[in-house]
């Protein structure tokens, strides 16, 4: 089972800012574009985080932008699984399509148990499952 | 009870596009802000809405723009109600602090029992009694 | 020459609101994705737009929506020009992968000259020699 | 002269997402109005940047997420300057109005001069001067 997955995006012109490249906000959508598409493959998306009786909220963020966006740019972005012990944790790499890196980004997820909203201090089962770790 | 109100905003940065004016959908950010503002004062906003057992989902929208809103703009919506009996209708009017007309929206909302997820026909009596119509 | 684009999109996480369904503005950025597709087609789009001289400001919106879009939905809009003479108007249909209608919407969009900042009361040749009428 | 300023602001309808709380990058949002109301203090935003021959990309973004906002909440968002050295450094808090903390951020930002597209390493002197340690 791998833990990393691509898509390609293309800039659409709602996202581009006066300074005429993409607001840094926005790389975030692209991020969980790229998460949705990785956690799909692992089968363990939205729906069936739902499922499981757990949400993950978003706990914490971070990008660092290289080479700014800009309008119709087709780009990659790379999303990969660094961590899944306590928190899931994802790195993302912004590219072009000659594979220069423009953007790196990270979001961590914590697992919160629906029945009880109570914050899990460890994975549970039915992640580690998806993964293929337990 | 009024069934109009007006709001005071700002153009934030991340509205606006590279032709240095605001994005035309962000428009109905503006008249949702108003319709939140509105529907307050009439104690029924979205949570009351979920309270009374209906949702009411957007329906139909339009706008139409006079004069471009630009980066830091001060400016005023005023939503008022316009229609109620088979469904929500209001009007928007955005202003400058002139009272120069920039733009002029609609929308209407129709009411969903979420018991039964089935359209009202007619606005339910809970609304029409905080209209005081009833 | 076709006047008339499909493209294929699907609901994101972050476009989702509390009710479970697309938020009714986020559609003006589905509608503008198939625009520009439509429009490079003519080889006229943004870009093509501002070198020719004219920006093309939306100046009128309307959607009405029949059923409702959901996490993850995949679906199609496509774009049509139905007016070129004064203004550019494109109707949109926005379809389930059987066909079913979902939303309809519309856009009027207004020739500025640039070095002017005037409004042209018709269409400018160059957007007439794309579409072919001239 | 400060280097702090505290806005307030509200959660509106569009900003919040299935999981019945803000989506997690919108966020940035709420930082960029609070670092806006802050330069203002300073003299020094957008369009006196503009006008003093630089640009401003945001080159890095973090954000921690304590506590979820939710529909119609209250907050307030402070931003404070802690670094102009190289880079125009700001941090964040959101606070609830009890003054409990939601969430931290931070964003840095790099001047670019605008006539030579040019990375500044040092913060340009105009900035210096509003900041008042020139």
């Amino acid at each position: 089972m791998e833990w990393v997955n691509r898509i390609r995006l293309e800039v659409p012109f709602h996202d581009v800012d006066s300074l005429e490249v993409v607001w840094h906000g926005h790389y975030f959508k692209y991020f969980e574009q790229a998460r949705t598409a990785l956690m799909r493959k692992l089968d363990y998306d939205t729906p069936q985080m739902k499922d499981s009786g757990y949400a993950w909220p978003v706990v914490e963020t971070n990008c660092r932008y290289r080479h700014a966006l800009v309008l119709g740019q087709v780009f990659e972005v790379k999303a990969k699984i660094v961590g899944f012990e306590s928190r899931l944790e994802i790195e993302y790499r912004l590219e072009d399509l000659e594979g220069r890196l423009l953007a790196q980004g990270f979001t961590a997820q914590a697992a919160v148990e629906q029945a009880t909203n109570q914050l899990c201090l460890a994975t549970p089962e039915v992640f580690r499952r998806q993964l293929g770790v337990l």
